[in-house]
């Protein structure tokens, strides 16, 4: 029997899991909750795959291997910091689980550039080996795949695209401690935070004409990005503005990752990219605006494997080598 | 005897060439004029090659390669497009010199990526393997080294940090035809353009105060960088300003490109880095703020091999693979 590869998904309040045959096939998906703190989750996972190993009746030799991706900095396949949302004092993870498991070959990637990997190997970035992915949700992650492998960086910080610097005059603070990241403009949080301030000073201007078309914005309590974009898909001004902030700092972002690493393609997934035309549209114009002549072609697409990408990105890694 | 390798840096008015032992002795080194338009440079430079050979003695199976850095795009080894300030319609450089010298083991590369390299083997980068380098002249050369080889990118466009956009308003258009490129403020002509504009606008000034300080730089008929630096150095408040200006310009492309490639080391040559400590300090105090916090502390040096970086690099793209 041909070996099996599980690709796992650590996020903050799910664990996905694929079981891959090696040429990419999916044989079948699951998640479980995440517990937080230390290494439950950790300890679930183990036991998840324990279990699914008994159910199909695989041995640890049936298994080629296991990849997965985590929310935090990852070197050489190790973690090199907490991760992000889950805690600290995790132990070694590969060496539980090939404890645990008999399992030997595991790796471990970043999430974001896990992703990357996903959609290099079956989603929007198929045939390409120099790929830039950056994943629009609750922040702004990056992956970057030179020659069909992830970039890792010095201190794992390679990718780190959501915290390049956008905007030179910017009050408040980035989650990094720093200002003016293109987080702070293109998240979910950075696009309802822009569209809250212009809603907050369309409210003080003093002098607003009676007549003057107020945002449907206005009405809704608890604002999400996906309010924004559709309310600048009917036309709302105020709407259109913050979406375009948005596509501005995302344009320019870009281009700059283009005059460094000059890549064939540009994923671009995560929840906020479910806004589909109106993001891509808007990202292409400013890109094309900023980025250095030769490069100002380099295509730009929407991610295909959603949610899965981890997990594929994840299964590939066993596959590199 | 042991075999040697000639390393050539193609400017756009001289030719430098190395010889080199494989350890990376350099042997010799000289230059030859720059002819323009077309072949004339290449007709020159295989002469030049042929000479030196005879004078030594030695026969094509004595040369294991050349190495040949050039001002343009370079993709696979080969010249996307014509080079800048020498001219169109180059034949084949590789199958040229090969014809000629009977040596086909020769390696092409742009002259700012050949820089990098030779950096890494030889100059402030030694022992690393993940370098960028930044060589500020009369404009903004890149170079990206990733495990101890040049990033070309799909366009050959890697490593063109000179045309990361770091302002947002810009009247003035960059040599690239965009606005706000970090070429326009950190090159040599860049702080020069800064300090003349700064000069102006206090002439502009309609109520100076007849005590007011002027500017060293006023009486200074034709503005080099070095009188800028020069001036800041001696505390003159208006070129302290320019020097400033170039710094933050410096240390946020910079830190964009960590958060990219977070590489192990930044290496500035080229003619202004010559100012020193000065741009040294003002770089690494802008880098440090607009870094993410991961790569805060990457070393920052002055490159140590001045103008035979590119002699050097190009003849390291021999001993590759």
């Amino acid at each position: 029997m041909e070996q099996l590869i599980f690709g796992v998904d650590v996020g903050a309040t799910m664990i996905k899991i694929g079981l891959f045959e090696n040429n990419g096939t999916l044989v079948k998906k699951w998640s479980i909750p995440t517990r937080k703190k230390g290494a439950f989750f950790l300890e679930d996972l183990t036991a998840d795959l324990q279990r699914e190993m008994n159910e199909r009746d695989l041995a640890a030799d049936d298994i080629l291997g296991i990849g997965i991706g985590v929310p935090g900095a990852v070197r050489d396949g190790r973690l090199v910091e907490a991760l992000t949302n889950i805690g600290s004092g995790i132990p070694d993870i590969r060496q539980t689980l090939d404890r645990r498991l008999g399992i030997d070959r595991i790796m471990l990637a970043n999430d974001a550039n896990a992703a990357a990997l996903g959609e290099m190997w079956k989603g929007a970035g198929r045939g390409c080996e120099n790929l830039v992915m950056i994943t629009l949700g609750t922040g702004v992650g990056g992956g970057i795949v030179l020659g069909g492998r992830i970039l890792e960086g010095t201190f794992g910080a390679a990718g780190e695209i959501g915290h390049i610097k956008v905007r030179r005059r910017e009050e408040e603070s980035c989650g990094c401690g720093k200002h003016g990241c293109l987080e702070q403009y293109a998240s979910a949080t950075g696009v309802t935070r822009i569209a809250e301030k212009l809603l907050q000073e369309a409210r003080e201007k003093d002098s607003q004409p009676a007549d003057e078309k107020k945002s449907v914005l206005d009405d809704i309590d608890e604002l999400m990005a996906k309010d924004v974009f559709d309310a600048a898909r009917e036309g709302d001004e105020l709407a259109e503005a913050a979406v375009d902030c948005a596509c501005e700092a995302l344009g320019r972002a870009m281009a700059a990752v283009a005059c460094v690493v000059d890549p064939q393609i540009f994923v671009i997934g995560g929840g906020v990219s479910a806004a589909g035309q109106i993001l891509l549209d808007g990202v292409r114009r400013y890109y094309k605006k900023y980025a250095f002549p030769a490069s100002e072609e380099t295509p730009i697409h929407l991610a295909e494997l959603k949610n899965d990408a981890g997990i594929y990105g994840a299964a590939h890694l066993i596959l590199e080598d």
